[in-house]
């Protein structure tokens, strides 16, 4: 159960809806961060009417009971889109937004040259991972901190805005430093201890699907951030683990319809990943458009024969060039222009 | 190992080649049905050279080992796409087929209201079935010949070609005497006695992937109608199963290019089956468009809140209508016409 | 909903109930084959009470209604665990059945002296395919009728049951000929018409899973067989397809139980299949008895190096001498014998 | 590529091998923690000869290739297994370890009731979680350190060893204050920051499954600790995710043998989580010894149905007792012991 206040609802008011909540049993939760004073009603509910309790006292917007079990990132309680706002650059609502990069920053010319080229080709956001969590503690972990730097530098000289992956809480103020969007990966999707610091960060979340997260899974994870105060978080589809074993994973197209109707928050679609294969990571994008997707992400890497990680699945900046063209098209048969 | 033999190679020359691979302790499979003559070499062909043993002799056009444990059906064997010819109407090659219809064929009126309405919308195919393999064995089965004999009338009504159900070797007469296209449902996929049976059957196959098969498997089950002569075989991914439960099956779209690269069968998509959610249908199928696909099958009720079965998952025809304003758009974009 | 007629109930006790189920607008559907007359209630009966309609008539021993989809087949209907007598020897019932033999009949030498091994370390039942469904056409399929009559000459050689795969309508009464127990395999779960006709053969029927049924699915695969009239029906957990690669399948332990609880038809584990790794074939048949299985499928070949199919999932005769000894032991620890 | 040194190998012979492996333009990562000393070389190993290069430099042991991308807990680098001594009452080995104890430490009472009652019926262990992760944030997240206390007075009172999960970095020293044995949970597995701090602490790990993680991807997040120098570590299969929705997870039997072939590390099943309902967890558990794991894990609860989480899946202590002492049996039919 959820009650809003009104914009000019007075501290009194609000004051004056916690104790009654308590009075019940129950335990008052406000949920900071939002546009407006909102405030979870912790307990057994079952059976109570949130408009007879609450309707009527002063300063009270609405109350209503959520059916999900996700709350705050419902659209039951918030039916517009939420627009994340990236210094300017948009991340939702009716452009599609572009993040392009490569796989790893493996050094200042391979990032320059990427992000040029991304930029070039009509992206708004470069991706690269200066800390890699990788399957094998033997295998390379990115250039850390050094790494976060050449990001910046990048941004610096193309006006890119920066997302890249934080993974733990220990590097998270050092990551939050650098990035414009801190990316969570799919195997911290249920790091609860990770997405609460995440909840306190002014900064947007990328957050990634898990790799057998049920929807409903993903927008609970999702619900732990917001719920924490940080209202800027766009989901990153990036497929999911099946019994097929041609492709990497098995990229959920249906997620994106399901997720535009049960949440306000950004859609965006990871073909790299989601196929593995860069023959096909060009259909695989131009499907997630089709489908209804906010945003793409994408691995392009200049050189993907070197790369340090994931050349089978980066595309070249020629082949990147002329997937945008593609994806302005199918963007535009459906109304939506590509790009802030 | 594959000999293919020139077109005007003479039957002694055929005969030679059949005596050489004898002659080696294999044996030879000749391939019916295809365009031109090919044998298959059967037996340990590990070592051995097929350019070495056959290139040079009379009549032979090429000889071939097929990495792939699927052949005919492989890209590999044949570059060019299959383009099916259904009485006038493709099934594969640049444009884009539309099947359309309901899940049942319920009776007269419901039939022909809704041939007439997937038809003024620009499909060229009517789906519905007859025969109904349910899960449970008190649910409706369909209507069996009558079913047959209504999608007979809708066709002379509107000039589409009918594409139904076959589901055992027992009725395959019947309703090969009455469809334009034999479709194997998903359950059937891997029912070899059937698929040798339909090998023998001048009819097109519109060969569904079962529920849990690889995209390997699904191309050797397509080999086992090709390798017994019937070359007209289209593939139609209907999604599968996953942990997801917000979703009937989940759509792979991944498979959709993946599949246009090892074959060059026709690859259909059906979004009713792999999303099973009405809302999210369109999104699905434009999703598909994009992928590349070369057909959708999408079921269409002209009351769907009274169909018998998959009325959850069909769409209205102004719905239907709306959907295929926007796969043109789509389709156009990747620069495919939709419709024969 | 069912209504079960007393033993001696009359044939116009019989018709009353018949008529009383038309009058209500609802269709009975008598079920043949059990051991009392039974007849289902097919139609909307939500709402309808069972005992209030047909309680009181004369003849009626009981008339219920079943919460689960799946209805002859359950323990709500039927609550003593059926017990198959396949010519004296029992499969289900508290002693735990053993089948073993080679995957395929390859020849009179193998198939008896892989008979006399099994026979000779305990085993009851002799399995061995004749007609084997094979993922590419390519491969070997099978003796055919050569192989029934191999299994039958190794029945009279040892006295053991015949267990082996019928895979088609077609050579369904061939194989009922020369079997004493009709497996039906795995992609065959579903081929409803082949389960219809089974429901119509005097022989019991070993169902195996599907690879990727759910728990429901199969039983109502089952009640296919069951409401044609054919009630002598086991179950066959073989493993299903998950995501994992290192094994074959994932034989599904949790099956067992949850079977067990569900329905009355006795549970069979083919842990063969259910790793498809020899060396571990041992620990997951020791883990279905101790789960509480009725019975154990295992392959046995004299010689598995040389097998034609499946000799990497097959025990050599002294593995299998040894496995038995373990598996009598670990029976007895849950009260029940090998054997019948 | 590994190299081991003798026992007895100088400080100066240690250098030598190091100095080599750098000499080729490699990277040594010597391995701490281990019982003797060895150093992992890093970088393109292909073609070279580990014998070759180091077998005859003074203090080697031996130098090996290792086939599989985990090392340290393969058996190809350890053969015998790993037996781990948590203050006399050992994990791994000939005997069977059991924990059991509540889902969550709830209150003193509780968890006083639940030790007596475990250690009387023959665990050695005491489960029970302080912090909880859970997938929404509104749902109770354990005691905490009140938690800790509790389970450190029940073991006082009883003498068993404590097993609870740490979720966080942060709160990993207060967590192993109080605990014998650190457990880390699913939604974990792959929280890599997470296992390289549990790789320099001085207690047992238990390392559950992850959702859906491949064996090889579980054994090296076990590498992630292992490198790092606690070579402490035991593994606990508690059922990966499937399609089948009838059991909360799918309780991956198979994994057993593999791993007790793949690695020297203990192995533990938790048939609690592995099928989530209760009248089926001890038919799991039963199979779990059978297969051959080296420990289970249960949750049992004094009083089930006012568990705060996880009650559906509680055994009552009398259910405890009575599945113990079928354990005993099924464990001596192997030749195993029960409890330390």
């Amino acid at each position: 159960m959820f009650v809003a206040m009104k914009p000019h609802a007075s501290p009194a008011e609000f004051q004056a809806v916690l104790e009654k909540i308590r009075s019940l049993g129950l335990t008052p939760q406000p949920i900071t961060g939002s546009e407006r004073k909102v405030v979870a009603v912790i307990g057994h509910v079952t059976g109570l009417d949130p408009d007879d309790l609450f309707g009527s006292m002063p300063g009270v917007a609405e109350a209503l009971r959520v059916s999900q079990p996700f709350k705050l990132v419902s659209r039951e309680v918030k039916e517009e889109d939420t627009v994340i706002d990236v210094g300017g650059v948009l991340l939702g609502g009716k452009a599609i937004a572009v993040m392009a990069g490569p796989c790893s920053v493996e050094s200042k010319d391979q990032i320059l040259e990427a992000a040029h080229a991304v930029k070039a080709a009509g992206a708004t956001f470069l991706r690269g991972g200066a800390f890699k969590p990788r399957t094998s503690p033997y295998e390379f972990q990115g250039l850390r901190e050094e790494g976060l730097k050449l990001l910046a530098l990048a941004r610096e000289a193309t006006g890119l805005k920066v997302v890249t992956e934080v993974k733990d809480t220990e590097t998270l103020p050092m990551v939050a430093e650098y990035a414009d969007v801190l990316q969570v990966g799919a195997r911290n999707m249920q790091n609860y201890s990770l997405l609460e610091k995440l909840g306190a960060v002014d900064k947007p979340i990328l957050l990634k699907r898990g790799l057998s997260a049920t929807l409903k899974e993903w927008l609970m994870a999702a619900e732990y951030i917001v719920s924490k105060g940080n209202f800027q978080v766009a989901l990153c589809e990036r497929g999911i683990r099946t019994f097929e074993t041609m492709t990497r994973n098995t990229l959920d197209i249906n997620a994106i319809p399901v997720l535009k109707a049960l949440t306000h928050l950004p859609v965006v679609v990871d073909p790299s990943h989601g196929i593995g294969l860069r023959p096909h990571v060009p259909a695989i994008a131009r499907a997630g458009v089709a489908a209804g997707a906010d945003g793409l992400i994408i691995e392009v890497h200049p050189h993907p024969e070197k790369a340090l990680s994931d050349g089978h699945q980066s595309l070249t900046p020629a082949e990147f060039e002329e997937l945008m063209r593609q994806v302005r098209v199918i963007a535009g048969a459906i109304g939506r222009p590509v790009g802030a």
